[in-house]
């Protein structure tokens, strides 16, 4: 008798673990199960389809259930949702949503791979079909046909985060006033106050109003009510973070961690035995914090999918961890971070120092130099390098990778001075900013 | 009496230097011998002031002669060139070119900076007025003058290395009809064929005329004369590589290394007492090879500089080296390599697999994402990477850098592949490009 694997969850980390099971052990029977009606989609790319630079909902779907079952024996079944876990016998309750009917599945290994959901907070109004979080595909259809239907003119996004930012964005290029309403003092939290500062200068550019420090108290149909007063809105969106999707976890005894995200070891193992989980629905390590969080990333998805996809195949595989790296375009603005804020530092008693730098995106007599501020943390005494966020014009954004490549591997500002970047006027100034931000940090030091 | 620092050369490295030195030592007498008319410019710059790009010379001067006089009492003596050099005296011989004079000058320390020049191969008529050199801002103005006058349309360049293909560039968009002629079988030889015959590609698509396996046998007014029979030229650019200022070094008996450049410790420090030595005169250590190389980029020549000037100073600095990255843009094509190539790694003898993908520059459903080839080097046995090179359209080349710093921290392919590289749509494939080049040599191993 072969082994069965179930794999819960039918996008990123579920069929990337489904696939490399598949590579590892061609004699398994793998059945995963997806809730909605696609598999491995790029939900990243949703606020590029509302803002129409991407034609076709189904462009984002990276492989279809048949393709998997034609290709890689990977019995997809979409429409199924699971509703139960019993670790003890090693089976799930499946509600087949099409046919209205439950059944038993019995599992050797089980990956859960649930994701993650927008928060909605319980506010008067919240239920109201005005109020969209978008976290599917399936989300995505149905909010952009609401807008087109109704010819949406005002845009209300609550939570000033990467999702708000980038569906503020979309419904700018769609054709709609937006504003964006947020509880706290700045723009996007895992920045720097000083460098949520420049986002929120590129907003007000592209003629996105923002409003900080505002607390939103309900929905009324056609207006949200905030300690502003009302703001007339025919669409609301979401955009205040996620929630792991761990509830059939949480029911069926296995441990959570941070934000309720199903607790993890780095083989990706759960609490229970064969039990497995990976992408938005569980915790991830962060090596600068030291400590697991939950991070709703699509890169940590298909990374802890392959490793968790590696380990029930009977191989072995690790996730080491992240160094919280993110990155967004904000209009023509690019923005990007990596390791701790000043904030997150702080909160780990990490003492530090700062190197911030105003720069160009190219050699400053290049044509087309555009301003870019490059800033570095790194910690008084050792030198390391803990932090770094860029905002800037193109080009800025994905130096991050520098900065990350050298925090995890545990460089001090004194080697990222000494790095062999590359360098011709089209692409930088000589010496490269990541380089003169830690010639600022060395100073401070 | 207050000590005296004498630099040799006003470009990157000596001002470098010699600012260096001034904030170390407010007390130095400070004086910059510079054979030509300009200080601090950015000789990368050339070939966009030649295709138009940049409009005036001294846009590419970063700080003239009176600046540096006026913000750091640095003596920069323009048209001044050293003849001679007595490392036992403390002096130098300077030949005043304005007034045709020549007198001594002491100095308690000596940094040469004298840069490299292009080499000319004694070739039967290599020296006729259309055959040029492109080195320095007043080379470049003297060309474009010529090329303006004489309304150059056949531009012949011999060499097809960056600098080659760089001042192809730009004379086709300046609007000649260009053809590169190299004896190698392909250009830029610091890549493997594999990813030069992608450049060739591109160099073909912008209506450069590459003709590579060819010999230049010499030259007569209006004609290259090749392997291939002449070719009309009426202008002619040298670029087969540049050769170190280090006559006046060697004649005064201070050691060279690898093709002639100055022999540097890790401090910068030539053979001779309080003789030092920075830029593209000098060698620098690979980190790779782990060898003393010559390497001439204004990235280095800044870096060196600075240690330099810090030493001299009396302070303590070492320049760690290089890895050999290196970057340009082809018209819309960027070009990029790092650490080793597998001709160097062949050469090292150094064993290893090859990981090389076809991606795009952003998602593959993102709008404008253009074709992008990554290609990875690791050693048999310890997993370590040892190069890469990366060849695309816009956006490709910098993420070299993520290479660079990896490889400078020794890590392996395995620790690439984990590395928490940024994605989002418009920047990337959720698998950042270089993680799946990783993957890829991960499964060769």
């Amino acid at each position: 008798m072969v082994d069965r694997l179930v794999v819960i969850g039918g996008d990123a980390a579920g069929m990337t673990a489904a696939s490399t099971a598949r590579r590892g052990r061609d004699d398994l029977e793998i059945v995963a199960l997806e809730r909605g009606t696609r598999t491995s989609y790029a939900a990243c790319g949703i606020p590029y389809l509302v803002a129409g630079l991407i034609d076709e909902v189904d462009d984002l779907v990276a492989r279809t259930p048949q393709e998997f079952r034609d290709r890689q024996r990977i019995d997809v079944r979409t429409r199924h949702e699971v509703i139960g876990i019993d670790t003890a016998e090693g089976k799930v309750e499946v509600r087949d949503l099409a046919r209205a009917r439950d059944f038993s599945l019995g599992y050797d290994e089980l990956v859960i791979a649930t994701g993650a959901r927008p928060i909605r907070p319980d506010l008067p109004g919240i239920d109201l079909p005005f109020v969209h979080g978008v976290q599917t595909l399936d989300d995505a259809e149905h909010l952009l046909a609401i807008a087109e239907e109704i010819d949406a003119e005002k845009v209300v996004v609550v939570g000033g985060g990467y999702i708000g930012l980038e569906m503020a964005e979309a419904f700018v290029r769609w054709g709609a006033d937006v504003t964006i309403v947020d509880a706290g003092s700045q723009v996007m939290r895992t920045l720097d106050p000083d460098m949520a500062d420049l986002v929120e200068q590129a907003l007000d550019r592209f003629e996105v109003e923002v409003r900080t420090g505002v607390d939103v108290h309900g929905f009324e149909p056609g207006f949200v009510l905030t300690s502003d007063g009302p703001l007339p809105a025919e669409l609301v969106i979401l955009g205040i973070g996620v929630t792991p999707n761990a509830e059939l976890a949480a029911e069926a005894g296995i441990a959570l961690g941070p934000r309720g995200a199903i607790a993890v070891d780095r083989r990706q193992r759960a609490s229970a035995a064969h039990v497995w989980a990976a992408g938005d629905c569980a915790t991830t390590f962060h090596l600068v914090r030291q400590e697991p969080v939950h991070i709703a990333l699509g890169t940590v998805a298909n990374k802890t999918g392959r490793v968790a996809g590696t380990n029930v195949a009977g191989g072995y595989a690790t996730f080491p961890g992240v160094v919280g790296t993110a990155i967004t375009r904000i209009c023509t603005t690019e923005v990007a971070r990596t390791g701790v804020s000043e904030a997150e530092a702080d909160a780990a008693g990490l003492a530090y120092v700062v190197g911030r730098i105003e720069t160009t995106t190219t050699a400053g007599y290049f044509p087309g130099a555009q301003p870019m501020v490059v800033k570095l943390l790194a910690e008084v005494g050792t030198g390391r390098l803990l932090g770094g966020q860029i905002v800037g014009g193109s080009g800025s954004a994905k130096r991050i990778d520098i900065v990350a490549t050298a925090i995890t591997a545990g460089m001090t500002i004194a080697e990222v001075i000494d790095l062999d970047l590359a360098y011709a006027p089209p692409f930088s100034s000589v010496w490269d900013p990541v380089a003169v931000a830690a010639r600022a940090a060395a100073r401070a030091l």
